[in-house]
Parts: structure tokens; C-alpha cells; sequence
């Protein structure tokens, strides 16, 4: 046990709680500062994503920390997306061809809680609300806090600091304006904004639609999703252009525009939101962003992890898994690394060389798939080579994985080699339909050779071009 | 004429210098600001870039304000690659098949000096020195200086103002501070840092090596390349780790480490360099960096441009080539979008959609190409392609362009278009070579249908793909 070690823990969101959970089952001392209030005790943030999709990498590391039952608890399973056409027509498209791959609709902070209560049961940590991090001294491993009520400063000394503060990172930004090293850094934002809007339960207090599937209404540009909650409730995100588009939210300023809008493109949802004009004006706009940066460690005294070190956008559902995988990954790199004198330095240095490609990959794969999203709608082909991955995941369970199926279901491969695979996967199979080589009277078994063949000389070209 | 326009330009380098040139040939009111002193009357920044590659798309530039020709005459042409082995055996490997491509080097405080006199000619340019930018108020088009020798504020207020002020651009900090919209922004630096020494004239004032050449001494991860000057000297630059490599920068502490690792690695260099390890030492150590941001105007009132909006690393000596494009490019808009009414955020907007995609490209290509010069002393498979490449282009001057050509001696087609077009050629011809199918008495016109096709090939299945 590492009872002589205390670690400073700046920010108890997601992947705070679980990593200083997981931490003080290592033995570490744990202080995690948060700056909002206790959520247990206070509600907030009306408007902020309130639900969130739970896969396969986040349910391995709440195992880690011996709380995945407890979370599946909160799970409402979704099979499919559920698509939602313009004459309000429905249909499923399943997650996987494999019975047993499904995503969980599950609460934030319902989460939070969770994390937050398994936490506080450990001897060894202390948690603290309500202290706004300012600044952080990088060098001395220090950092000086607000207390919200009181306004007053305060001081806390970590042997390490773990940066969890999220994508507005003020240890990262310490880290930015540090300026005594270099600090490579960029935060790319789409010309997406989104806003949340609640589906009620039904009268009955049941579901108003299909409660086992994601709902999307994709229109090109626009798109609507919905997940389901515990209480029969849906939220629903609408991602809208800001500007530059006949309907964006620059212009869409009056109560009539945003009903003539909704109606038009939404006529099945609209009346599933009883109080979508109110909850339209009243919920902010959010923006959607990548943020990457490097190197996560500072002086071997200080550690990004979570969205402080890699935020990304929201098209993959893997925001918080990727964020409970580097829990995975940096326990792992403890096992490692980790001794009687260890060299904090080493391991953190460790950490981001495994673990790095990999957050770069799925940030990249969720910008991918904002695009592929309004792809998909609009492209014969791309619906084409949906089917047939669906067919061959349903006939050959152990043999195909699609990229998506890769990065939400395999968890036992990283991030960088789904990218990589499934990339080669999609551009075999989107070229071999193109050129006609999968006509209709192949047999299945026959297509899922030649996509196989075509993907790996695919990987060959591009590996004997140094990925040119 | 545009007489009734007051455009503020914050920074007199080169295109600050240059761009001043241009708009007050179209009869713009120019006031630009600089924060150093008149580099005409006094001497500085030893130890800085003081050398440069000028080629076709510079020269086009340069052209478009009437001072090629005066340009020229500080040139010193460099036709190829002098490559100097750790033996100290040299080969010439020449820029271009075609006889008359080649890049020059050109003094950059020559150049800017040039650029300065043809700006300060104009009745309509107003040129200030010792003034640096502290603030920049978007919303109103002005900007804030302090006078460096009373150490006095100054505001000036333009129509519109252009921020040419360089890599650590106040301008883009103003923007990146701002919040009020979304700036997406990022810098990378690589793992490199670079240092500049001297090769002086010989005792008769004459060259003490090939002058005609950009002579690089490529050693793996560590390297050394050097441009001549019009006095008879050479500016010598060294690209090196800053760490984790058992000769970096954080080692090279002593005159003994530096003179043993230059002996070892750069035998016939050191012959040259009398005062290498006094300026190794006195020399500052520079980071080179990658940044790019989006949108480059705020407000329709301030623009960015040249390395303020886009600075690069040097492989491919395209940053000052690039940044004078930028003026042609914007020169070409003004033509289609200035008016009597003159709306300046359409202005900046179409000036940013035209060009953003080519300034990350070259971006782009600058990175592969740190990457590349490493391969190539390594890889035996890329050091066939040159050879190849070199006579396609000496055989079928009008039939075939390496991407190095594209990029350095086609401006007629964009950066954008040299990236997609030598990557694909360059994957091609990897691959033939891999697979054995451009076998040595295959005839060279066979050779170039091939890879012709096969580029073509590539080019398709990208596009199918949807460049995924």
C-alpha cells in the first residue's frame, strides 16, 4: 500500500471520482477538490448534457473499480438506432449484428452520485466541494482554490496533482500559459452548436416512443437525437449550424421560427416536446469541440487526464469511455511503473506514450463521424455498405467487426487500431461497391473474403508509404 | 482608387512589408506599424533566420508589386541538394529534372529592407517603428502600441486593420483572448529546436564550399543544412532533439560535448566553422512550430495573415513563399469583392475560404517533410523513388512533377492540389517499387504510365472513400 503518497485531485466530475476511487483501492491519499457544489445534496446544471451513452471501454473500467454492477443498475439498454424520416416513418438500425452488443442510456449525474458515494466510503479520501481552482503553482506540485461561499484562497499540496477538471481545464490552462516548456495545444471547434429539449414521461408515466434505442432525426445539416431516462423522460439534442444555413441559431430568434423549424423538419418530435418553445430559449447553446494537447505532465508533478487532456465531440458516444479507459490505462501503468521510489516523472511520461494515439484517435473519429452522420443520409453508397456490414455481422459474429462495432464493442483493442482497421475497412468496402465487385448474387461469404483482401492491401499500400 | 480607406498593418517583416507595398500600389492609405527598430539603420537579431529559400511562388509575389527583378539581384540561385556523408563525400542531387527550376537563398533583412524603401516610396504609406502592439480592440478596429523608447501608449484606429506581425502575432492573441466567438487555434512544436552557426568567407573573400547548393548533412534524427550568402558566407542551421537522444540540446552543456559531437557527425563541416563552439553557445536555441487558427477576421474589421494566420516549419522552405501568396490571393479577392461599398467581411470571409485549405496544407507538407529527410537517409526504397522521380522529370520535363516540384515550382496549381497529387505519386511509386513491378529494364515510359495510372487509381479510391 502507497498510504505515504498524497495525491491531489483537481475536479470530481466522471472521471475524477472513478480515478480517485480507484486510486485510494490502490492505497493512495486522496484529496479531490471540486468546484461545484455537492451534487447529492444541490441540483443543477438544468441544460447540461444529462444523459450519456455507457459502452464497453467505460464498463471495463467502472469493473476495475468494482462498481459496474451498481452502474448497470442505472443503464436503460439501446439496440439500435432508431431513425426517424421526414413523413415521421421509423426504422431500426441495430448497433451490431452480434445479439449482445448494445449501448446503455445512462444518467450523468446519477453516475456522478455513484462514483461520488463509493468514493467517499474509502477511509482515504477526502473529497471537498465548492473550491474553484485558480491557479497552479506546476513547479511545487501546489494549487490555490476559491471557496465559492466565502470567497476565501486556499492552498493544497499534492505529492501529484491529477488534472480532471474537464475540457475548461484550469490546470491545463496553467500549463498553457506557462510558457517554461513547450506546450503543443489546439482546440478546434465545429460550426455546430447544440441545445438540449425534454421529452416528458407519457400520462402513464411510461415512455412517449421506443425506450431500447437512440433516436435519431438526421436532415443533412440538422440532426436530432434522443436518449432515454430512468423516469420515462427523453432528452433530446438538436445540433444546428450557427450560422451561414436558412435555419441555424443565429436566426432562429422567435418562437414562430422555431416552431415553422421544428415542424418542418420534426413534425413526429415536435409532438413529443410539449414545452419545446420554452425549453428552446430558456437551455443554453453549447459548442461542440475537439481539444487536444502535449505533453499531459508537467515537471512530474502534474497530470491531465479525462477531457482536460482530450475533449472530443460527442458523434461517437465515447466522451466518457474514453475518459474511464485512461482510468484502465494509468492503473495499468501503476502496476508498471510503480515502487518503493517511484518516479513519478517515468510514469507519467509512460501514461501519455501509451495512452496518447490513442485519445487522438477517437477525437478524430468523432469529428469523422459528424460527417459521416449527414453522409449517410444523403449517400446511396454509404447506406449500401451499411447493409452489408449488418449482414455480415449478423452471418459471421466472430469474423467482421465494423469500425463502429470496433471502437464501441472491442474494447481489448486500442483506440488508434480501430481507427486504423476500420478506416481500411470502410474505403474496401465503399470502393468494391463502387466498381461493382459485390453484385447481388455474390454469395455472403464470397464479399466478406474479397472486403477482407481489399483491406489488407489497403493497410500494405499505406504502411509501405509511411501513411502518406 | 481606394483613397478614402484607412488600413492599419501591424507588422513590417515580410509580408507586413510587402502587403504595405501591394495595397498602396491600389490606393489604400497605409500606416504600418512595426515594434522593432528600422532594420535600415540598425543592425539586429544575430542569431535569427538570416537566410532564406525565395522560389517560384515568393517570386510571384513579388512580381505582382513590381520588385522581382529588383529581388533577383540579391539572390544566390541553389540548384540542388549538396548531401555531405559522414565520410565528408558530397553529391549534388538536383531540385528538378528541368534545367531552369531551381530556389534561391536571399537575405531576409535584404529582402525586407528592399521591401521597406519600394513601401516607403509611396506617397500613401506611412512606416512606424519601435511601436509594439499591446492590445487590439476587434470590435472597433484599433489597436493599442507602446513606444519603445518613452515607453508612451498610442492608439490607432484603421477602416480595417491586416495583422502580419508574425508567429507570436499580438493580433491572433487578441482573437484567441477575446471569447466572444469561437476561435479555433492550435500549435504543435516538434521535438527539434534549431540553432544557427556561421561559415565565413574564405581568406579571398570567395566560398569555402559548393555556393550554388543547399548543402545538408542528414544524420538520422539530427541534421545540418546551409544556405549561401552574398559576402561569401554561409548560414548554417542545425536541427537537433531538444532531449531523449544521447546528443540533444539539454546534453550539449560543454565546448568538449559540442565540439566531440560535431566532430563525430560533421567532420568536413567543422572544418569550415572556426567559431562554432563560441556560437554555439552564444546563439540562441529556437522551437519550431506548427499554428494554425480559423477565422482569421473578427468582426469584419481585422484580418490575419502571412505567419500570423499560418506559421510553418521550415522543410520546406515554403513559410516566406507562402506568406507572399497570401498577398496575391488576397490581391486576387479585392479585385472580385471590392466595390464602392466595400463589405470587408465578405472580404475577409472569401479570403479565408480560398486560401485557409492551401496555408494547411503546406502546413501539412512542411511536418511530412521533417519526417521524410529522416526516411530518406534510412529508407533504400525512398532513395529509388528520388532516383526515379529525377529522371521521369530530366526524360518527360512537361509530363511529370515530383511533389517537391509541385509544391516549390507550380504555382500555378494550389498547395491544396500539390498535397493531394504528390501524396498520391509518391504512394504509387512506393508500392510499384515494393511490389517489384518496376523492374530495371522495364522502359522509363512504361515506368511513368504506370505510375500514372496507379496515382490515378489512388486519387479515385480516395475520392470513393470520401478521404476517410
Amino acid at each position: 500500500m502507497n498510504t505515504k503518497t498524497n495525491i491531489l485531485i483537481i475536479g470530481a466530475g466522471l472521471c475524477g471520482s472513478l480515478l480517485a476511487l480507484r486510486l485510494a483501492q490502490r492505497g493512495y491519499k486522496i484529496t479531490l477538490v471540486e468546484k461545484r457544489p455537492d451534487l447529492r445534496t444541490q441540483h443543477q446544471d438544468a441544460g447540461r448534457s444529462i444523459n450519456l451513452a455507457l459502452s464497453d471501454r467505460g464498463l471495463k473500467g467502472l469493473r476495475l473499480a468494482g462498481v459496474e454492477e451498481a452502474a448497470l443498475q442505472l443503464c436503460i439498454p439501446m439496440y439500435g438506432r432508431m431513425i426517424h424520416d421526414m413523413e415521421g416513418n421509423t426504422f431500426l438500425s441495430k448497433y451490431s449484428g452480434r445479439a449482445n452488443e448494445y449501448i446503455n442510456s445512462i444518467s450523468r449525474p446519477g453516475l456522478n452520485m455513484l462514483l461520488l458515494d463509493e468514493a467517499e466510503k474509502m477511509p482515504n479520501v477526502t473529497i471537498i466541494f465548492n473550491k474553484g481552482c485558480k491557479s497552479v503553482d506546476l513547479e511545487n506540485g501546489s494549487a490555490t482554490f476559491k471557496d465559492y461561499p466565502t470567497n476565501e484562497e486556499v492552498t493544497y499540496t499534492g505529492d501529484i496533482i491529477l488534472g480532471t477538471d474537464g475540457a475548461g481545464s484550469s490546470v491545463r490552462k496553467a500549463m498553457f500559459n506557462h510558457k517554461k516548456f513547450l506546450f503543443s495545444f489546439s482546440q478546434e471547434w465545429l460550426t455546430h452548436g447544440y441545445k438540449e429539449i425534454t421529452i416528458p414521461p407519457a400520462n402513464d408515466g411510461g415512455y412517449r416512443t421506443e425506450k431500447g434505442a437512440l433516436h435519431i432525426w438526421p436532415r443533412g445539416e440538422d440532426m436530432l437525437i434522443a436518449l432515454p431516462n430512468l423516469d420515462g423522460s427523453f432528452t433530446v439534442t438538436l445540433f444546428l449550424p450557427y450560422s451561414n444555413s436558412e435555419y441555424c441559431f443565429d436566426n432562429l430568434t422567435t418562437p414562430e421560427m422555431v416552431t415553422e423549424y421544428f415542424t418542418k423538419e420534426y413534425p413526429d418530435a415536435v409532438a413529443l416536446m410539449p414545452n419545446l418553445v420554452e425549453e428552446f430559449f430558456s437551455n443554453p447553446t453549447g459548442p461542440l469541440g475537439t481539444i487536444k494537447c502535449s505533453p499531459w505532465n508537467s515537471y512530474g508533478k502534474t497530470l491531465l487526464l479525462g477531457d482536460a487532456a482530450h475533449a472530443i465531440v460527442p458523434f461517437y458516444g465515447q466522451g466518457m469511455n474514453a475518459s474511464f479507459e485512461d482510468v484502465v490505462v494509468f492503473d495499468e501503468i501503476l502496476d508498471r511503473f510503480t515502487s518503493e521510489s517511484t518516479d513519478w516523472n517515468t510514469v507519467f511520461y509512460e501514461y501519455e506514450k501509451a495512452r496518447k494515439k490513442d485519445t487522438d484517435a477517437i477525437a478524430d473519429l468523432a469529428v469523422d463521424n459528424f460527417h459521416e452522420m449527414k453522409e449517410h443520409t444523403a449517400s446511396a453508397l454509404f447506406q449500401k455498405k451499411r447493409k452489408l456490414e449488418t449482414a455480415f455481422e449478423a452471418e459471421f459474429p466472430d469474423k467482421y467487426y465494423s469500425k463502429y462495432s470496433l471502437v464501441t464493442f472491442k474494447e481489448e483493442i486500442t483506440y488508434a487500431e480501430a481507427l486504423q482497421q476500420g478506416r481500411a475497412q470502410d474505403k474496401a468496402i465503399l470502393n468494391l461497391l463502387d466498381d461493382g465487385k459485390l453484385p447481388e448474387d455474390m454469395e455472403l461469404s464470397e464479399k466478406l473474403k474479397l472486403v477482407q483482401q481489399q483491406t489488407q492491401a489497403i493497410l500494405h499500400d499505406d504502411e509501405v508509404a509511411g501513411n502518406l
